[in-house]
């Protein structure tokens, strides 16, 4: 299913934009950050192509999955995606956070409180995509989009400052990463967000992340 | 613009769909609601033909508007359309109550409290529109949707109240009406609905409208 | 428990305030409005009497209660308090609406969609409480406090469109009665009122619903 | 009105708890933080002294006078607080992040987009105070009172990472410092908390950070 990896010189990046949606958790029959990130497998965005693949919503699993992913893709780009009931936009994150405190269980039952993911590793990285080039392309676009200052502090946060260190320490110069969160689709609960337009909206997101080579200047904070 | 009335026995209704939007108001630029009135404008939907009109944000002024398009179209359904800033779905308006309690001004700067719309007339009325047969039938087309308990107390419940005043006084066998408030656009606040999103969800909602013969039973109250 | 009644003409009044409040329901193990109820237990209030009764949260007993309670006391002045879950300031509805649409089953396991409460009854009751004065009278203790426009469509409204139907029917000249929602206790959710602030804020709106003749101009409401 | 600081050895700390608070902004007339901070001045609390101290709604200037400040007091705890409009609940927040994105101006009208606070700095500090021992001890006073996991991009976030950034750098073993937000005041806006229940909140959290050596497990996670 995945693309055979170009030989490439070692810590050389593929023109591949790896794209990870998450299965259901906490009761939810479906998870939308799956079903966009399968509507986009293949594509071809600015001499990239997607590359889909899911995550288990499981503390640790879920970063040897992407671990190995990105070993045997080393893609330019690797954006994961995940759901959030509750919000009603496409949400860019900005920074992943180093601490584990789960809520509710995760998919194996594990519910870490206040847990490093990475022992002595830094508090925080911010997500290395232009947030407010793509922020713009996907209003632009007409679709609901945000930047948002936290992922939480479950398995989303832990696979963005996850990825973030796995770039840190294992990237390749130009690889770069970050986390969308996705709304309820209509009738998993309200707000929500038509599948098509969060396809339509990460299609504009991704277009901008590969093109834009330095972020723009444009407000998209919150008071607190 | 409007087309010729049928020349109709007194009391009987045309095969018309009057569906009315707002003007822009409290400091918006553009009003999603009077968008989405014009993009139903002339549609076919069951044999009905839709025929869209603005309405000024002022109190009485809109309802003396709304009265002369309906003596002259003696319309069959009478939607009419507003914003909700805030709200993340569309929403279909159950009742309308007998109270003006203005939070902002209106358009021409008046801000009534707690005045009735029509001295001595009854608490409130409920819209005559299949309201549970409309959900239904949005959010099977994946759009957001949902049944709101109250439409406020501001311009957009005094035309509710006074639409359904109007049919109840003046109104022919078969004629019914109701409201729908529409959420923000994207760019002008969160949360937003894109606003071909609000076109497809609004016209399956007039479908069901004028197909369903009796509502449906589908929950859809709320626990205060 | 409840005073004796004292022997009146018919059609007069005593000078007791019935306040009521509800069981626990919808997995809450408890109710702040009953917690609140008791609170206030014989209170003297500007020459009334609180009385406190518990109501069960379940359709139809919840009505054969408060009518059995109104009959037997003559209160001049009925409160009811219910539990608004989500909402964070005290509530003071302005009006009760004819149905009941249950989003989950009351403590009975009974789950009405649309049905009415009073069959062939008006649409709606406004509160006859000084709805505005109370507020003003709260937020000058420094208690949060606001006017709904909706109490709902589950027990709540059907308590609160019950006893306006009640009073409408077998009420004597200046018996009042409305309803008031109560946030969750610290420790249920967030938002959240502490239960000694609900005791001051509903204190001093008993006061005001007693001692104020007519209602005070004091905007209040609601833009959609 | 600052107290005489006692003579120490270079790098050693006095027992005081510097609370700041903010002057007010945005349009409001009042800053719940400041007011807070006052009721609270002089306390004895587990044999530290409470001294209050104002900070502008100013980048840059903010940290310079909370930088004096530390000098002087060489305070064993620091605690800011600030006004969190829309929150429900005392905030205890986890983190501060090293970036200025202001989506409304400050006092002086700058407005900074996505720049760094300390350039070269980490991405972020937690915060050293035991969060979850204060959110315990704040929830048993029946106070609302949540753990955040951000403090936004303004003035707030920027004194949390510039106080945690001076402890780092400056800083004496066994100083510690953290950051706390604070609902509007009723009257304010909705949802609000009373100041006598934001005094009696605050009040529990300083004595739980002065007392609690190391932080107790307990979950206060968001799944986003």
């Amino acid at each position: 299913m995945l693309p055979h990896p170009h030989h490439l010189p070692s810590g050389a990046s593929n023109p591949v934009i790896l794209l990870t949606g998450f299965d259901p958790f906490g009761g939810d029959a479906v998870n939308p950050s799956w079903l966009l990130a399968q509507a986009l497998q293949g594509q071809a965005i600015g001499g990239h192509t997607v590359v889909s693949a899911q995550l288990p919503t499981v503390f640790g699993q879920a970063l040897e999955r992407l671990a190995a992913l990105h070993r045997q893709l080393r893609p330019a780009l690797t954006v994961c995606l995940g759901q959030a009931g509750g919000r009603a936009a496409l949400s860019i994150e900005r920074i992943g956070i180093n601490v584990d405190d789960a809520r509710i269980p995760d998919n194996r039952g594990a519910q870490p409180i206040d847990q490093a993911i990475v022992p002595d590793g830094p508090a925080a990285y911010f997500a290395s995509l232009p947030i407010k080039a793509m922020l713009r392309a996907v209003l632009r676009a007409g679709v609901p989009c945000e930047v948002s200052q936290t992922a939480g502090t479950f398995v989303c946060n832990h696979v963005l400052y996850g990825l973030m260190h796995l770039l840190a320490t294992e990237g390749a110069a130009g690889m770069r990463g970050g986390f969308v969160h996705v709304p309820w689709l209509p009738g998993q609960g309200t707000p929500s967000l038509p599948l098509r337009d969060a396809v339509r909206g990460l299609h504009q997101a991704l277009w901008a992340a590969v093109l834009a080579r330095q972020d723009i200047a444009l407000g998209a904070g919150a008071t607190h």
